[in-house]
């Protein structure tokens, strides 16, 4: 009975993925409204799929490279498991960017007929597409390659490479997708703006395209990359640990009742992250269609009741499934703790960047942008003390009664609502390319009412979702590092050698932890320049096709987005090489030439340093959009939109732009990357060493 | 004769003084110019003096709360050396600031009368009276602490007070100095500037005399109290390792000549430190003489000379002397891996915000300031990347030949010239308070022309300062973790107990990283919000004085600048307690809450994210203030003073502020202070968790 529970992820997964297509079709069937509109979504559409196709041409070529080594190294069987959690990825973010092109526009026709409740209901279908890809693909894959390999010594291999796949894409998606949405939107409002003073979205603008299409690439197909590799690190790390853990570790998930029979602990606490997460899938598909059939609800508490209900659901799911199971009520614990630690990091987040925060950034812009800009600042270094002390305790709580494994528990409990986080993420660029949309086609300001509120509401709740992934990260990277030095141990356990000591004031581990501080800065750095110099060639070509295109400030003619589109794309993808191979290449070339103490302390170094940065970047950035929105919506007595008050709000938004979408993404998505990497050259590290 | 030399500190030290007193007295009896400019520096002065008298009151109280806790914790003698510690820092302020302030204006003066030469000797000797102060006294101090205890069991102990004792002014003088200086410095730019819309340091701006206060308090107090305390913290580390390290570490220190004599190995570990710093400060005597003759020379080039040369000499007198002692070569080594880091660092500073990376900002900044403030950030974060390199390397030679030791040796080696360091240091804000005092008496463009050119003179090698300063901060607190946990062990090997186990992967370890990594950014955002909040006050009393004060516009009343010194001081010396309390507190909390290994995480984390953020928002400030000079000097063709390129570097430059001045040191003071602390309470932490 028990391995039967093993089919239930390759089950509900597929199904998952029925319901997206089902949704697909249900939104590509709703009317594209009129021509312009139509035409603008097409733009939008191919824009999207053309990078998408460009990035993951250059994707094909470093997955080739990577299995080739990886083959080489170890196993042909490693190399093919990485290029399907790889392929996954990339399958996902197609198919989810794919929905999301066609539901903005759709969207935005539901608003010009004045139905808020069916502009909501197509936002969330598209961004439920992207949902449930995700999460049905990520379990579907983990499924079936723990299905075939379980009980086989290579399992935890390729395992790790399945990881390491998921988590090389997710790294590149993001990295580029940010740099590209940022890059166009920086771009086009700086040209916009400043140069030819015209407002935000307007059709004449020829970088308005490329800035709707950064929306997908960025927000759409890097999120999803991105929320598919936590998902995955999360369960795998969980199951790493569970594979090496030793028997001491294994008794404490007994149940500890006299009464209980004997159960097989190794196999459930393999088992169990998978196990919990179709269940977390399950809840997540219930909530989907509820949230549904609320469409004419507050779309702002429907999101954030979807965002909230399915980790507590899954608590209470496990408190009465452990008992029946043998096993201690210390899972359902550890998964609270989990769950509970993400809704309040969600909540903390919002109160960061939509409450009194904003209101001071936006009172400190009267005395100029400088001070707007400190305020966002410290705005952003404050927002990231309760998240980080509350994932110290969950890890604290957790540890207390399944130790380290408890650890990744807790973030496979926070990633409980995948599918609902994702499609709430991906809600948020919809309801913002439907915005875009509408203003450029002359929709009118009803319909803009409409979009913008609907918009809004996704700027919220993607802070909630926020407040999940990065904690998650952390906790799993908290994971990660514990597996790695298992495996490290593992291996030497079997050379007949002792434990690899990891003391903390071992030179090694010290300066590995310096070492490990730098990474972070190195992504910050790099991605923000990258940014700066790719949106200073939009400008540049923007102010070109306003100096050269006779009659298109006056309206009289068309501008040639694709022009913007192609630099942006090819910036965004020339420009992630960098960052994404410092990411790759520092855990293999620390942990070879300075060794696995080192690489451990690089871990934790690279670990302190990129949570912490990450938060602050994404909080900071958020407060500056929304300090300037509340000018914008007039709530700062006298200083409306065009007041210098607002001007300064601008240049903090500016600035926030980078940081929130493009490095902070870049820099959480770096330590994952570490962590997997590191875990899968652990074997080869540690034998190096010997 | 061995012991003789543990004379030396406690006699040079004394020469030291007299050299800065018989300077302090050059320094008063020059011309001090016409009536306006003696006012405005009297202006100054007592602005400066009421600022330290008043936060010596708060840290009065402060300091006998401690003691009083020390007395009862750890007995009436660690209490003595705390204060002690703690008096010598304060004198060395107050000294070292009232000879600033006599000497800012006789620097104007010497300008005035048209010597350059006249003007940079001036300004050299009023540093020279800081440095030689604050190494003097340092020395002195524990030199008779040492001589006094050395042997009874007290002896680590009472180093260590002294050390605490230290850091606990510093913390303050340079947190509540950081916090006074910009928000004057803000404040005053942002009312002249944006409101009155009068030119920087018009007389007639009230917030004009704070704002030189500021430097006086700030640069020069606050900074003097830092280098005070990185000495004292890098010899006292040194100490504690040898004190408690083991047989086998220290007959590393044997020079390993078979011929050679059995030396008494711990008694030359532990005199090591102080009698290297001792030879130090010999040079650096030298080396202020040497500067002072060439005062006729290119004033950067005698001044970056002077910085370079006491690490060089120090290097060369150790490969003189170790054999003559019979000690391993492997002293000089370290010694040396300290020095040249820390000239590489300050060299790379000096890159990061003097040369090419502040023409990108300047350009960044055509295109307004939210690119502007983004390339600042950007190359901030990557300014930290080769000194972090440097450190982890400097770490990694000292510990190839000396294990832990030599990375407190290291850090020696990188202050060996403290003296010289404190008095380029303060010669930077006195030459610019010079300039200041210059504007406000009107003396015209000539005067303002040499002013000018020390002052920038002085922003160009306060980077390198900053280098060895910050550099030896990493070193020191790498080496005070170490002495921490030997200091542990130590107290449970009396016990009976075994070493502690200080596993990277224990969860108390990891919580304590986390924990860690919160803590800078906990001092950052308040330093941050604190420099808003009080500049906010500042504007407006300024805006009341221009009102209701009939005439000030045109330039016809006077001003009421005593009450922006007051309101700044209040609001420095109020912002001040909560970060101070944060970084005195928490790892006391963490010890005897969590316990020790938590403790020894929790110094790892804050010392990850705490020595990058420190140098990122030093080396951003910098190069944002140098963008904007940059601009000024016509350097950006056809956007000069007031152009809008150059109103964007502005908004960078008041962005840079807090983060050089306040958050910065903030932060960088923060994670030396929780290792001395740490360092001090071990004992009593070892015994509670026994």
């Amino acid at each position: 009975m028990q391995d039967g529970l093993l089919y239930s992820p390759i089950i509900l997964g597929p199904i998952a993925l029925i319901v997206a297509l089902a949704l697909y079709f249900r939104i590509k069937s709703l009317p594209d409204g009129n021509e312009t509109m139509n035409r603008i979504g097409t733009y939008v559409r191919e824009g999207s799929m053309a990078f998408l196709t460009r990035e993951y041409k250059v994707l094909f070529v470093y997955s080739l490279v990577v299995m080739a080594l990886l083959a080489y190294a170890l196993g042909v069987i490693a190399a093919g498991s990485f290029l399907l959690g790889a392929f996954l990825s990339l399958l996902a973010g197609f198919f989810g960017m794919k929905a999301a092109t066609f539901a903005n526009v759709r969207t935005a026709q539901a608003a010009r007929m004045g139905s808020k409740p069916n502009a909501l209901l197509t936002a969330l279908d598209g961004g439920a597409v992207m949902g449930l890809s995700v999460a049905g693909l990520g379990l579907l894959g983990l499924g079936v390659i723990y299905l075939v390999f379980r009980g086989t010594e290579n399992v935890g291999t390729v395992l790790h490479a399945f990881a390491v796949g998921a988590s090389s894409i997710a790294l590149f998606a993001r990295i580029g997708g940010g740099i590209y949405t940022k890059a166009a939107d920086v771009g086009a409002d700086i040209a916009g703006k400043v140069i030819e003073n015209i407002p935000e979205d307007d059709p004449r603008n020829p970088g308005v395209i490329a800035d709707n299409v950064g929306d997908n690439v960025g927000d759409v197909a890097g999120m999803g990359a991105d929320i598919y590799e936590s998902m995955v690190a999360a369960i795998v790390s969980a199951m790493a640990i569970a594979l090496t853990v030793d028997e001491t570790g294994l008794a404490k998930l007994a149940s500890g009742a006299v009464t209980a029979a004997p159960v097989d602990l190794r196999w459930w606490a393999v088992s169990l992250p998978l196990l919990l997460s179709t269940l977390g899938l399950l809840i997540s598909l219930a909530v989907i269609f509820i949230a549904r059939l609320m469409k004419n609800g507050d779309p702002a508490s429907v999101l954030r009741t979807a965002l909230l209900i399915p980790p507590v659901i899954l608590t209470i799911a496990s408190a009465i499934l452990m008992p029946m199971f043998g096993l201690s009520q210390g899972v359902t614990i550890a998964l609270a703790a989990g769950a509970f630690g993400g809704g309040i990091i969600g909540l903390v987040t919002e109160y960061y960047t939509a409450s009194t925060p904003i209101r001071l950034i936006a009172e400190a812009c009267l005395t100029g942008a400088g001070t707007g800009v400190i305020r966002g600042l410290a705005v952003g270094m404050e927002s990231i003390v309760i998240p980080m002390a509350v994932v110290a305790a969950a890890a604290g709580i957790a540890n207390h009664y399944l130790d380290l494994y408890g650890i990744a528990i807790a973030a496979v409990g926070m990633l409980a609502g995948t599918a609902v986080v994702m499609t709430v993420d991906a809600y948020g660029p919809i309801a913002d390319n439907a915005g875009g949309i509408s203003e450029m086609a002359g929709l009118g300001k009803e319909v803009r009412d409409i979009t913008d509120e609907l918009d809004a509401v996704g700027n919220t709740t993607a802070a909630i979702g926020k407040g999940f992934a990065i904690g998650s990260a952390i906790l799993t990277v908290l994971a990660l590092f514990s597996a790695y030095n298992m495996e490290i141990n593992h291996v030497r356990q079997l050379a007949g050698k002792g434990a690899l000591i990891l003391q903390l004031t071992d030179a090694n581990v010290l300066i590995g932890i310096i070492i490990g501080s730098i990474l972070p800065f190195i992504v910050g750095a790099s991605t923000m320049t990258a940014v700066g110099r790719a949106a200073g060639a939009i400008v540049v070509e923007i102010g070109r096709q306003f100096r050269e295109i006779p009659g298109l400030l006056q309206g009289k003619a068309e501008p040639e987005p694709g022009r913007i589109v192609d630099i942006a794309t090819v910036a965004a993808l020339k420009e992630m090489i960098f960052p994404g191979t410092v990411a790759i290449f520092s855990p293999i070339l620390v942990g070879f030439i300075l060794g696995p103490a080192a690489l451990a302390g690089t871990l934790a170094g690279s670990l302190a340093v990129g949570a912490t940065l990450a938060l602050f970047m994404a909080n900071a950035g958020g407060a500056w959009d929304n300090g300037k929105k509340y000018i914008e919506k007039g709530k700062l007595p006298g200083h409306k939109k065009g007041s210098d008050a607002h001007k300064a709000a601008v240049v903090g938004d500016t600035v926030g732009d980078p940081f929130k979408d493009t490095s902070g993404p870049g820099v959480s998505i770096l330590i994952k990357v570490m962590g997997v990497v590191s875990l899968l050259i652990a074997p080869l590290i540690a034998r190096f060493w010997l």
